[in-house]
């Protein structure tokens, strides 16, 4: 498995950091490899899955069975690398700057730039993403300690099963972040108004509940897991359910975005002022 | 102290449990001596916190500083045992069947009936109760164990102060519930809806972010307080937040009503069923 995707924040040169189109453009050209969080902060952002045209109705069908999941954002035209209903100039194939690509369930490469194994059948599906609800909840004052530590959420396989659709099938992925109570509360409350980024948390408080055993071992061994004495974990439903459904599906071919490089939308988050 | 209160369900002869106007009638003539949560569950009901008319004024301005815990849901003019906005035939003085009565701020006496001291100057508020929205979360599927026990929900003094007006000020008291996690996102959600019975919760999960030590000791002694392993404390703002402020202004002459001895308003809930 070659990587040549940077993890960590990375902007090799200036750009409008909070302008998608040229987020997009300094991530398409290399000079930015980092994540998407903290970019464009005030626009959508997306998870990718592009599924052989084949499989895009069932895979739709299961987004729609799990939408707290996987919220769809836009579909493609079946080998089209762009959305225009997300972004004028988006080029799924290039412009989250991370890519994953699986062969018969396996994942078997994971690339800057997807151009080289793009096909013409792939459908592109992107899906609602905690980033955006992330940046709302910030411009309610609510606390992300990961974000205050450059770091991203940690993400949990849960002992919950999805509704299955065709091949797709599988376990639920949660998102996780550390709040205080009462930003527990006002994030329950500000994200119930966003079913299009994943809506009000799915649990909270104990672990146990979603079959975590151990917060520390968190899936891909990233993001923030560690609690302060005043803090809750609280449990959003993760578009990553997304990667665990094409696994399970062993599709002949799949490509999804690696994770924290998202595709970074023109759309508009409903929020003024951020810190 | 005498104590002339029954704090057990007891029907002593047979009344329409669900009809206000039958309630205030059976409590009034003492064929009904318990607690009034299970009552009239789809009318609201209310703490009734009566003060000298030279404190009204002020009292009124402590509930609008702290609307959270003391939503006004009426107040009477100065003598009157009646309220008719809540309730037709509604007698402050008796229809709760539980009364404490304060004299320079100790509590002197607990009674069924309250004629005998009720005084020509005094102006009544009825505030917004926790068993209203009970009644609102069920209807929307929330298990509130203590009430499939026959029991009420355990209140605590907080470590947090409440914005003082006048002679009034204290610490904020919460009710507890205990509740699964995804029962305590949707209490959350469904009761953020309902200011006028306290709205969302002020803490959850995290007891010592109230600054309560234990959950065994409860204000009173009262109210369900143990966990099951898969449940959190949820804290909502509680009514009896009045009765520590009015005994803390020292008032020459006070009545209120006696735990979970309600007034029972003709005022309709917005629901339909109820389990």
């Amino acid at each position: 498995m070659a990587t040549s995707v940077e993890s960590s924040a990375d902007v090799v040169d200036g750009f409008d950091t909070e302008d998608p189109r040229a987020v997009r453009r300094a991530i398409r050209e290399g000079r930015h490899r980092g994540f998407t969080n903290g970019l464009a902060r005030h626009h959508v952002q997306g998870n990718l899955v592009a599924v052989p045209a084949a499989h895009a109705d069932d895979f739709e069908a299961y987004c729609r069975a799990n939408s707290q999941a996987l919220p769809i954002l836009g579909r493609s035209a079946p080998g089209a690398r762009d959305l225009p209903a997300l972004g004028e100039d988006l080029d799924l194939a290039r412009d989250t700057g991370g890519y994953m690509i699986f062969r018969d369930g396996a994942h078997v490469d994971t690339a800057r730039d997807a151009r080289g194994v793009w096909r013409d059948d792939l459908v592109s599906f992107v899906l609602g993403c905690s980033f955006s609800f992330e940046a709302i909840l910030q411009a309610h004052g609510v606390r992300l300690r990961h974000l205050d530590e450059g770091d991203v959420s940690a993400m949990y396989v849960t002992n919950r099963d999805t509704v299955p659709a065709g091949p797709f099938a599988g376990k639920l992925v949660v998102s996780m972040r550390a709040l205080r109570p009462a930003d527990a509360i006002r994030a329950t409350l500000v994200s119930a108004r966003f079913p299009q980024f994943h809506g009000a948390p799915i649990s909270l408080g104990l672990p146990s509940d979603l079959g975590i055993a151990d917060l520390a071992e968190s899936y891909g061994g990233h993001g923030l897991t560690r609690l302060e004495a005043d803090e809750l974990p609280v449990f959003w439903a993760c578009g990553a359910t997304g990667q665990i459904a094409v696994r399970h599906a062993n599709l002949p071919f799949c490509i999804t975005h690696h994770k924290a490089h998202m595709v970074v939308t023109d759309l508009r988050l409903p929020i003024e002022s951020l810190p």
